[in-house]
């Protein structure tokens, strides 16, 4: 039986917010017990809520929206890789020691940030642990196309001109934000990160599962 | 090479709402152009909004949240139906016509609601193709675990009581509705149906997709 893990964070009023990030709403507009046939809610969210994809319309005016990235690179087999060691910076030296398989191109990234995760405030940290700029060109270099990460943002908080973001969204990779990785050994998985198809949007919430790797799909 | 073939439908304010369901909007909060770092938007969707699964909590007070909709019923092999010649109802004698394989746990109505796909127009017809409450008593008691359609809706136009709904949800399957299924070709694939983590709510916008039945995932 494969496993299927959820590393998706749950979606409610008390989910942490990256500051300047609107933080969810979900109001009921009808309910059953005042008469209506069916419940049904309005859901409002900022579009790099909790666990999200950025699309190039991040950054750039004319970047391709959340709707068009590749689902050939939001599916396919990933490594979750442990940085645990690393304080608030993952350089290229930290990668390197990840010693990763050549022609890994989905890369998750574990860190002390999942612990977060355990008890989370509503205050969402900016001593995060995030990305240097040259691990992403880094990552670019070797044909990573898809990196995540268990913080809010994969950028140095506030760095100015987001070059992390910049040079993997200019490189066409996909970056997944607010991962939970506490529950997930390290190791090989297949990855399905599947993000609304929000037309022309700079980001979008997503459903983000790992599921054993080869594990038979029945 | 496993082909992917989305069936969610795109998300943006031009969407065909159900009658009563608010439709999508995508509004901007910061933008580059005028100077922020980065593009943010807010996204405001109906619960039930385009592609979407149904809870327990749709229709009933202490029922599960979509958060709860358990992953491995909405993942897993599907089967794609014709059911393109049936008028509005599809009853029991439609689904025998279908001749599934015993087992099928995830079955995916292909009707003309399809056709509606192509050229949709923001106000949803309310003559779709529906189940019929003893259809849907039916797959329940063959232990189909999730159903699908083309139409935003698996009921028939204001049905009193929602009894297709009531019979599905009660027996705990899934229902997922607003798939676009014009391109698919009946037959076997492996469903991934992800919906947001939303905690607690009454339905999720979802991101489905269909693969190549045993396709290797690389």
């Amino acid at each position: 039986m494969t496993r299927v893990f959820d590393v998706s964070l749950p979606i409610s009023p008390d989910l942490a917010a990256f500051p300047g990030n609107p933080g969810p709403r979900i109001r009921p507009t009808q309910r059953v017990r005042d008469g209506a046939a069916t419940n049904l809610s309005e859901v409002q969210l900022g579009s790099h809520t909790g666990t999200h994809v950025d699309a190039p319309a991040h950054l750039f005016e004319a970047g391709a929206g959340a709707h068009a990235l590749p689902l050939d690179v939001l599916i396919g087999a990933a490594v979750v890789a442990d940085a645990g060691a690393v304080e608030t910076l993952i350089r290229p030296a930290d990668l390197m020691a990840l010693d990763l398989a050549r022609g890994t191109s989905r890369l998750l990234l574990r860190t002390r940030n999942s612990s977060f995760w355990q008890e989370p405030s509503r205050a969402y940290p900016t001593d995060y642990v995030a990305l240097a700029p040259e691990a992403a060109t880094w990552l670019v270099e070797r044909g990573v196309r898809l990196v995540g990460t268990d913080a809010l943002s994969i950028e140095p908080f506030g760095a100015s001109g987001r070059p992390t973001h910049r040079t993997l969204l200019e490189a066409g990779v996909v970056i997944v934000e607010g991962l939970d990785l506490q529950a997930i050994a390290p190791g090989r998985y297949t990855l399905v990160c599947l993000p609304l198809r929000l037309m022309g949007a700079d980001g979008s919430p997503a459903r983000v599962v790992l599921l054993d790797e080869g594990g038979a799909i029945a």
